[in-house]
């Protein structure tokens, strides 16, 4: 029998509107929904995929549950373990599709278990997503980067003062927890501040002024710093 | 009467299936599709949209054709002329939807255009697309950013000798004229780089060594440059 095939498919940052075309045919096409996490309902990525495609209940829902951890080796174990289940499935000659929120290649942990499963001869195929940093500036109307503007995409883990430093625009993803000196330095900086929570989702909210952003943030959130 | 709405869509950077539904939903819906450019069988955005919705060519196509210029003022009189063109279709109640090539936010010259449009007190909406440096990325199967690392985009205006210092993944864009060089410092700094030339075009090219790349790349080429 044939192997199934492994996809992985982003499918944007929150309106379902924003899958493409190729992520709609491939759950559509795919008898296997793989599902970060322990529970469909409970999965962001999940739900917005539900939003374009409601008969997605009715295939087989793998779970892929991961562990919670910054210890790396707990991690890849638990990466590892997901292509096993994925593996399982491929054997079975059956074609599985991972959703992931957002893009599957800017810090996605899909890449993870799909460099498992490819390293063991399956084959694999990635399809690119809607960024949550595009789709935040064209709810704004506006560019994230113009002309000859650098972009810088800065995870929370680093400086923000060092990072404020650099020239364009700069995204800082996920700082929620460092809200309030993401604010102090980008008030002393006196740049210009967008911040958005839950971009395309429900509870969406956008703040336009530093002074309007609140300490703490969802996890959801995304910082966008232009030059004046 | 009232007043038609403009849109702006990204067409993603080559492969008509990563059209965004809403994309596709807004050529069904809009009767006049705005082409940037003089004619719209050499515009790669129409060619796209065109791929994933035939019919197009049964709408109004409107082409706005903007100088090819670096000088600001005649430049900001092109995008006023095409905003003006819009206008028209608006003020007959039409709905415009114009399209992009990659996404409306990251070097779209769509968005100067949308300005002038909403200046004018018109309703505008911005529909963001998949950007070309995500879909090689997950054409590699491979993350573009991973973890902690952060991400430059680097329009090809910038010295590639200081581009190359930061920390994290560098994606040059449209460095075509500037090959050699841009060869020679990856060389010199012992950096991994891939280039791709139209990207998810039929003449697509990928070259993963250095040594590979040509000195004379096409202007929709694309190089990532990111650490060992």
């Amino acid at each position: 029998m044939a192997k199934g095939k492994l996809y992985g498919i982003g499918v944007g940052p929150g309106d379902p509107e924003l899958l493409t075309l190729k992520a709609l045919r491939l759950l559509k096409e795919c008898p296997v929904i793989g599902i970060p996490g322990k529970n469909p309902s409970e999965s962001v990525a999940f739900n917005i995929a539900k939003g374009a495609y409601p008969e997605i209940e009715r295939k087989q829902l793998l779970l892929l549950e991961t562990p919670m951890t910054k210890d790396r080796d707990i991690l890849d174990e638990g990466y590892e373990k997901a292509a096993d289940q994925i593996i399982e499935c491929l054997d079975q000659g059956k074609d599985v599709v991972v959703v992931t929120l957002g893009d599957t290649t800017v810090y996605s942990t899909y890449i993870y278990m799909q460099r498992n499963v490819a390293a063991k001869g399956y084959e694999v195929e990635t399809v690119p997503g809607i960024t949550s940093f595009c789709a935040v500036s064209a709810y704004l109307n506006d560019s994230l980067v113009d002309r000859d503007e650098m972009l810088h995409v800065i995870p929370a883990s680093y400086q923000i003062d060092d990072a404020l430093e650099l020239s364009g625009t700069k995204v800082l993803m996920k700082a929620a927890s460092k809200m309030p000196e993401v604010k102090k330095v980008i008030k002393e900086k006196n740049q210009k501040a967008i911040m958005m929570e839950n971009c395309g989702m429900e509870n969406q909210m956008v703040y336009t002024s530093v002074d309007d952003i609140p300490d703490s943030a969802s996890y959801y959130s995304l910082t966008i710093i232009k030059e004046r």
